[in-house]
């Protein structure tokens, strides 16, 4: 046997290649260094804490899997508090240990909506209890046959002026909650969305908090029927988490558990319109999305980092120095693995700019300045829906990259995936979000012309008369690298693009139909802005100062990289709309090779900057020192099927195959 | 309660709709009648006989399912002895109990292997023992350390000259054979693949057959380690499979296991070529990858059948008749849904054709005619190349069409992905395929002009001075109905690429150099060759004769659905060649939404016409009759983990939590 064990790092050819500081590029990718310091530091705990270990995860039944992931929840809240742990540490802590969990719901959405939407009384009541875990919440808005359109939902609150009570009940099969994230066997209440009405009249969709279980005995109420949906995709991945479904008959709450911030509900059974402004509520929105955008960029960068790392050891074919080439030198394989790479940077520093975007827009909607909420809105609906995107594919590519080996669960991506992919849909469904921004884009393009002031990333749009007719000045490949022709390029696209659905919209007599009919045409238009937006946040934060040795060098490799490989994916619409010409496509191409050769050198110096453990990973492609072969080995020969050497089944059903004496057979 | 439940056919104002013969059409895709007639018995068998019952594999642990897939294999063995079923029969019978299994490989390839590689004797030895499954084997290629490059294969087969043997031997840890199917749990036999070495001289990779295990108890002979490589992708899916890992330790087997109808060892331990020539094995190859594009358009078609039928019964938003909007009369959904619908047609008509040519290969084959063989060989694995990606990314576009109830495992969609994906990388990588293809391209643009004949699906580079330089007739939308405009526009693209390539080639001194560095560009050019025989071959069907009122019409249309959205997908290609105009691409659009308007109202039919049983179509979704929500309300409480309200876990996890005094918390 070759000795492939030991403690030797497989990778260390590859990493007296980098010409950047490494050090220096992970407190960037982390936002900072005090950002790094808390996120190393939680990493290692987990990693380092027996409890938390991920073996066999994809092994287990559902029972196991679900109780397994109560116990982590339960260890890693006894953490937080003996070690005192901040909010900040406690989030970083639960996101390392890896599994889905009715945290993740209680945290992130029954909480802030308690806050976003409850009044101060409501939030004084409820929040001491849920922050010491004494309630454990979930949001359940969707229901059988209700996502997308909220306005859609069956589940109905009736006040009872009578006994000053909601009647809170799911009046057809449709109208069970389904979905809701730690609703099934955990959450002892919830955020529910329900139509309001009072006095025979409806009033609109509002949240109420529900007590769905007892906090003696953890039994249903009466009324209330709960469970679980039942498996998803993959194995392990979302399943540790309890999606599930909730059934009212009649169920009564105290009218004080309408969430009352915006719209109140008087003893009488008056409905009144608060002094808070609606659209307070944006902003929590705003917020969750920033959450997924950032969410994006891990996982994106979790894939790439296996698949980089795992290219730098397999060889196949061809020689370099009488040994094979590491696929990782295929122009193929860099053609489809760097621009995930350069998305993965790119997504992070977009959701870093997101979140200034939120301070940004909490401190104008405090000082009642609502004007920039409609451009926050559509630009964090895109985004999510773009980086979603491109980062559920991303991951299925990389593990394609990873050939056969990839399919392997211990490669840790067939669940990094299938944990992933409904990022797509949950928190409005891609498309329907993308169409959100077209309309968004619509409008600003109507209005043109008309004097409004166009801010933020919708300000290009201002610069019409001379987008519509600019003409891309590139004349050899290394003018691709000037920013501002990549910017104004994106710019006109984007641009024109809105400009021809505007006119296709026109010919409508009906508007509405119009935009129907060219709902196809309107959401890549809509994309075609996300991705500007995606663009002009990389090169605005390569106008900064970067410190580290070499490092702005390779993320500005990265950034041309980005660009230009949307531009390559999207040529028909730069070549339709005229923005550039045939010949400087060709160029653009040839400087992305370019960048490729570039990075390549740098490339698992690039991953290691993303600091994941391979506790974290859990991947035996993607291992820090690149010892694969007996990881993966030693893998196997844990699962189940391998406890006996005749499989259980033998005797009844292949020994009978083999010894039968066949007559009748005409094969 | 609404009333859901019952026999109505909630589809029934769907189907009324339809504007062709859905008979005729289920008789054109199974492709012919007699065809239809076995797929349907058979797909019936299976649907009525409740030892195929397919409840809760999702949740079944990995042993249990194993067994589970014995006890189905073993029972289909003896239904199809019982019932006497011709192998054509057989092998439908397998398909729709629809359970991967060892018998795939050995049917497959074990079988296959000893046909196309042993000489007459050995096939008179084995086979008959194979067709009686006395012996069950698998197809032991890859290592743990080469997959692709199979020249590179580690295991050794030395011949020992003194007892007559060969001695198979696993040098090294990557040596292990790792990924065989059926390999590590069932299979008492397998070719194995190995470098033969006789006299101390290495003469490349050949195929032996070795027993693994013993056929009186099933334990494995001495010297052979095997076992399970572990878990896969997916709930269920492939792994009730037992792929597997294997490792000799000087294992002897005597010299006439070794397969020998090409080459052959004597018994002195000379290497003899024989009269038979090495061209022959390429006839398995395009046997094997028409299989697999006729699997393509087997998956992708069940696919689209559950994402159709949903899209019809799922309303969000809008209104239609005061009910909401029904998801498929959104454009978005429409233009990811029908490409992908007349995607699954394409392919099956692609791979009716390769049939054929499987047919005329062999007959060229006898009669000593190599000629064909270079492009025959191009053209399957190409077309398995384009049509396994466009198959596995359209299923999980498909399950994203379902919105949120898509991620679940009772949509049957989370499977059909995570079981089809391998085949992107099994029976050769897709991109490794792509560029075998690129290579014969740029042999075949090299000798233009040489007066070499071209034939069959490079035949249109023949015409390579009139390609360069014609020029798209479209003037208006409906002048891309005409098939000759699109065959030009598909062909022009496809040599243009290859030429530009070509040329830029010709500018490296070393070719080889030249074919790595712009490896992007020429898969780029190998798929747009694959994707113009695609095309053709519909659009040649369309000449045919094709019976049923209606039928060639609809199947006019979802050709056009299909080429214009190729055309849009990658129109940077066709606008950076000059192939057609800016303002001829938006036309093609314009025509493209027409032709989806079309096919709107016979959408539902167009899938019928797949003729899938519900027990086929395993979907909570994608049932005949539409009833969605109480077949997910009802699958959802058979989860284990409804067994009990309260869940495993709570006293130890859950209540301490809730119960708890928290002094020490920080948030
Ligand atoms: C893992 C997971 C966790 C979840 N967690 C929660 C939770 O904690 N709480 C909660 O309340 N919900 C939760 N959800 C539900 C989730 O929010 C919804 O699934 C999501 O909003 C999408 O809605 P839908 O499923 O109704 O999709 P649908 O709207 O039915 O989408 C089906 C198809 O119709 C298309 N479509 C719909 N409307 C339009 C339109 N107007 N124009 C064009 N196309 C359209 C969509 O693009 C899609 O292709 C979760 C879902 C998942 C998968
Ligand atoms: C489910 C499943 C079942 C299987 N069943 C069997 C079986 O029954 N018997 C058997 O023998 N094998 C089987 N295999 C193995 C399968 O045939 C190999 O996985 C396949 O050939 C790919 O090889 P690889 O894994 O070595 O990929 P690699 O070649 O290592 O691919 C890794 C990456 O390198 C790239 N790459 C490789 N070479 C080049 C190149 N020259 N130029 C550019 N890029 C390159 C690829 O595109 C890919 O992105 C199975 C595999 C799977 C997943
Ligand atoms: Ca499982």
């Amino acid at each position: 046997m070759e000795a492939l064990e030991g403690g030797a790092d497989y990778l260390a050819d590859e990493r007296k290649k980098t010409q950047f500081d490494v050090d220096a590029m992970k407190i960037f990718w982390a936002g900072g260094r005090h950002e790094f310091q808390i996120a190393d530091r939680m990493a290692r705990l987990v990693a380092s804490d027996p409890e938390f270990k991920k073996d066999h995860r994809a092994m287990l039944g559902r029972k196991e899997l679900f109780k397994n992931t109560l116990r982590k929840t339960a260890h890693a809240w006894k953490r937080i508090n003996e070690l005192r742990l901040t909010e900040e540490e406690a989030s970083l802590l639960r996101f390392f240990v890896d599994e889905p969990a009715f945290t993740d719901l209680h945290w992130g959405m029954f909480i802030p909506a308690i806050k976003g939407q409850g009044t101060e009384e409501q939030q004084k009541k409820w929040l001491p209890m849920a922050y010491r875990m004494q309630i454990i919440g979930c949001y359940a808005q969707t229901e059988l046959g209700h996502g997308s359109n909220v306005q859609g939902l069956e589940t109905t609150a009736t006040f009872d002026p009578e006994t000053d009570e909601f009647i809170i009940n799911s009046p057809t099969l449709t109208s069970c909650k389904w979905w809701p994230g730690g609703l099934g066997k955990v959450s002892t209440h919830a955020v529910v969305y329900a139509r309001l009405i009072t006095d025979g009249e409806e009033h609109g969709v509002h949240g109420f908090i529900v007590q769905l279980r007892s906090l003696d005995d953890h039994l249903p109420l009466p009324g209330i029927t709960v469970g679980d949906i039942g498996m998803k995709f993959g194995n392990g991945a979302y399943n540790s988490m309890d999606n599930g479904v909730l059934r009212f008959d009649h169920v009564r709450i105290p009218r004080d558990q309408m969430l009352m911030r915006v719209l109140q509900v008087t003893r009488e059974g008056k409905v009144v319109q608060s002094n808070i402004p609606r659209q307070l509520i944006y902003g929590t929105m705003v917020y969750v999305r920033q959450v997924i955008v950032y969410d994006a960029s891990r996982a994106l960068s979790r894939a790439v980092c296996i698949a980089t790392r795992y290219s730098a050891v397999r060889r196949q074919f061809g020689s370099q120095n009488g040994r094979e080439t590491q696929v990782i030198d295929y122009k193929t394989q860099q053609s489809r693995l760097f621009p995930l790479l350069a998305s993965a940077y790119a997504f992070r520093i977009v959701a870093n700019w997101l979140t200034w975007l939120y301070k940004d827009v909490t401190e104008r909607l405090q000082a009642k300045d609502f004007s920039t909420l409609p451009e926050a809105h559509a630009c964090t609906a895109g985004l999510k829906s773009l980086t979603t995107s491109v980062t559920a594919d991303g991951i299925e590519e990389c593990r394609k990259l990873c050939g056969g080996h990839g399919y392997l669960c211990s490669s840790g991506l067939p669940e990094l995936f299938a944990v992933y992919v409904p990022a797509c849909t949950y928190e409005g469904d891609n498309i329907v979000l993308l169409l959100q921004v077209a309309r968004f884009l619509m409008k600003t393009v109507a209005e043109l012309g008309s004097g409004k002031q166009l801010a933020g990333t919708i300000a290009y749009m201002g610069r019409a008369e001379h987008l519509m007719q600019s003409c891309c000045s590139v004349q050899k490949a290394e003018d691709w690298s000037n920013p501002d022709v990549i910017v104004e390029a994106f710019e006109a696209r984007s641009l024109r693009m809105s400009v021809t659905c505007a006119k296709s919209l026109s010919q409508f007599s009906n508007p509405e139909e119009g935009f129907q009919e060219l709902q196809a045409d309107l959401a890549g238009a809509a994309l075609a802005h996300c991705q500007l937006i995606v663009v002009s946040k990389f090169l605005e934060k390569m106008q900064e100062d970067i410190p580290g040795e070499g490092v702005k060098q390779q993320l500005q490799a990265l950034c041309g990289i980005y660009a230009l490989s949307v531009l390559k994916k999207h040529l028909g619409d730069f070549l339709s709309t005229g923005c550039i010409s045939p010949t400087q496509a060709s160029l653009a191409n040839d400087l992305l090779r370019s960048l490729f050769s570039q990075v390549r050198p740098n490339a698992i110096a690039l991953v290691d900057a993303f600091n994941y453990t391979d506790h974290f990973l859990a991947s035996a492609l993607g291992r820090y020192d690149g010892n694969v072969y007996p990881k993966l080995y030693e893998e196997a020969w844990k699962d189940p099927l391998n406890e006996s050497v005749v499989p259980d089944g033998y005797h009844e059903y292949i020994r009978p195959m083999l010894k039968q004496q066949l007559r009748s057979s005409r094969l």
